[in-house]
């Protein structure tokens, strides 16, 4: 059976990185299947994803770091290396609102999502029928103006037993402290209701319909201690018009948080997305 | 020979208003060719844009006030008349940038835009040649930081002795005063270059690249009093990639402001745009 | 408690259409909310969708006709009159893919399509699991190749049990024979999955694929006995790469079909939808 | 001064590819600025653009061929090589429409399409003016019914003479014969005003209004002896609705052709277009 794996790649730019990088797989044998890069000329920054037909490897993927690091250290290298097959585990939170919820489960059940979902967490009862249809658990952490801090207490102690890669805030409507993010610093994934950085903050919606325009928007970003500030991984927007009220502007809105956050969602889990700055390089 | 005219509406909510807007037409024998309306509920506001084959009205159009008055008191209504055949009067403020401006002149003459345009200002002789290849008086008034107001008054001068419907900042870099402004009120349109209310002021390409969004935009808007707050008109945005330098979005943006502000201008001509609040409403 | 209707008028063009119409509605006490029309000056036709208060009508609405015909036979219209409160009957057909059925039955739940949902039939047994989980009965009719008249005869007499006001095809994989369509002249939408007219027939994302189109598209349109060449109510289309095998393009393609299904089923329901020729006027 | 240069490669899919020419590159004491490279599995075809910083190449860039035909027989490579400081000669074809024109010759003084126009060659006067304000020699060939293939002849010595790169047909409307075509195999460049493959041939627009889309495109590519059967380069829709006459139709077009075609020849002169099969890569 055939498998393969991503390298990213993260280095000063300096001459010769592609060839080292593709002859160490060569030498390996490893076949390249899509290598993109990018160089920050400004920042001197060189970044990169391989992706490559690891199959017929000479060592398993297992003892990567082991055979690549005397090459990532002369190049001054930060990487990672990912065995595609591996599904990362995912975790989402909810509140009420089920758009988001519903499509990121249709579409891990559909297969376009290749990720675990071990467990849904939200602070109401909700969405437990269709966490219940798509089989997977769900677990209420009621979330009170006094119990803030204790209920994010109650989430970590659920993350830490069900070890996630990563998290999704699928319109999860508490915000997060800065303790909470920073266990797990660019591992937790947002989608705001506005294109950001406009109507930042509570009821973006609202705060687009009294300015006036003409397009409404979503983005999904990395949570970051800052409110709404993260590194952005994706937006979109659609047209309005006067003839869309606040409910409309929601409505048109749920289509456009949905497929902004299930993108994310798959770059992420694809490997496809490289930060760096406050900024992301998305390896289509 | 076929006229047509257009009515702008705007007053209280109420029953029988377009019966009797309606009425009022086919009784002095004019036939309605488009009729659009939009309520805002919240408001309770009533807007409308009927254009309607005048051609055989019973009265000359320019009488049209003296006749339609007693239903506009009786309905509370504000109002406009505009013969659609009448080409209303734009002056052009252009800084170096020519994009926009070579853009609206090639749309002027190729009949998409039906206005005149007997002057173009500049604070630089640049354009000069284009406006000479298409006819268009040039004058230039160079500004300082000391002779900023004195401009102001050369330009308001030249404005007064041309008698301009309305104006276009075509990307004139030179930010007018209030006392200008309210010289021509809702009669200046301006292009933003980006998605307002995002990154307002200068060097918004900048600001967007810094930020790392994903799309740029650019806004086409009424000037006020506070920068680039005015009610917009029409807004577009265009992906953009990390491959893409901040020159790289300077391109894509030039032709996205061409084709927002020619937008804006267009709709602005034929009397589609409606302002209300610090919104506009614009009837297609 | 507030009621509106829609009336939907398909006359030819002449003068006074619109002051009639709106004059009728004042004197009876309703009072119109959006009021738009188009004029086909090639055809001398004129279409309008008008929707109205109709809680202080001075007659029930089921009375409509009466007082209505002596207007419509002067004026040579031909009209529909709809209770907006009025939910019609869906009959949803299905084959295997799924997406565009959850689409819906989740767009029905949410209150988005207001409409009721009566009964899903399909070809095979796969999508019982969502239908038992929104609640919607779901029959089963088997097509062979030669079983395929008497399955239609079957389907139809199911359909003629529920009285169904119109029907979807949400990827229903069997050609419907021309008796069965003219059972539901202008009453049956499919979602063809390319930007018609290009791609007709079988497979049209292969074929998509092999002519390297860049862009790829979905298609809603009414249900006509000449295969995908009905009226097209909706269209939209999504940007694609070399990157994108023919797996990929069919992905993509799943969140188009989707949309634009949903927005031609949405229209429908509230009639937006006018069809003149063989086009549609979709008014907004 | 810096200087660099891209290699576009097509070859077999093998292992060590990407490794041979970096390695290549890296040995010459070139810098590898951006690479992109696409494998279409069924074909078992690899395609590669690397552009690379050719300053301190230890041979001149004229020998390339010399130095890297040993690793392209090994590999079976077709590639080329192209200088990015070359400014390719671009010839332009137009007839009286004059939106392509136009906007090609202000991109091109603007500095964005780096390459000369030595020649505008069209079949009528029209356009002289506009060639003569960007100082572009401007030559017009008549062609009548009986005089076709002696224009042809006329032409086809005009551009020997000048021996372009390649050339555009900005809107030229005759169609050019086989044997013309095949002077210039992969190197004319047409714009079609409809979303190719629908709407072949004569009048799309009129075709399109005639069956009712709901959106109108463009076409970019490169012609081959059937007609409107080339390589796509690149295509755009923009949306359209009943409002739109047959003539805003084509002014809608307008915009799109333009923007279209600017980008084909765009990605031509930055040798990011391969041809394959009869599809294109375009590697941004």
């Amino acid at each position: 059976m055939k498998s393969s794996a991503v390298l990213l790649v993260n280095c000063p730019d300096q001459k010769g990185v592609v060839a080292r990088i593709a002859d160490f797989i060569y030498r390996h044998n490893g076949n390249i299947l899509f290598a993109d890069e990018h160089g920050d000329a400004e920042l001197n920054l060189f970044l990169m994803r391989i992706e490559f037909d690891s199959t017929d490897l000479d060592f398993p993927l297992t003892d990567f770091s082991r055979h690549f690091d005397p090459v990532a250290r002369e190049m001054r290298m930060n990487y990672q290396i990912a065995d595609m097959s591996y599904r990362p585990r995912l975790i989402i939170l909810v509140s009420k609102y089920d758009h988001c919820l519903v499509d990121l489960l249709y579409r891990h059940q559909s297969g376009e999502l290749k990720c675990e979902i071990p467990l849904i967490i939200s602070n109401h009862e909700d969405n437990r029928p269709v966490a219940d249809f798509y089989r997977v658990p769900y677990v209420t952490v009621a979330v009170t103006k006094d119990s803030k801090s204790q209920a994010e207490q109650q989430i970590l102690k659920l993350l830490a037993e069900r070890n996630p890669d990563f998290i999704v805030l699928a319109r999860y409507m508490q915000i997060l402290s800065n303790e909470f993010v920073e266990q797990y610093p660019y591992r937790i994934i947002n989608i705001h209701h506005s294109f950001l950085p406009a109507f930042i903050g509570a009821r973006p919606y609202h705060q687009a319909f009294a300015r006036g325009v003409k397009l409404i928007g979503a983005t999904s970003h990395y949570v970051t201690d800052v409110l709404d500030d993260g590194p952005i991984i994706e937006q979109d927007v659609v047209r309005i018009s006067h003839r869309d009220t606040i409910e409309k502007l929601i409505e048109k809105g749920r289509d456009l948080e949905k497929v902004v956050l299930s993108r994310a969602v798959r770059w992420h889990i694809e490997n496809r997305v490289l930060i760096y700055g406050n900024k992301t390089v998305v390896f289509h």
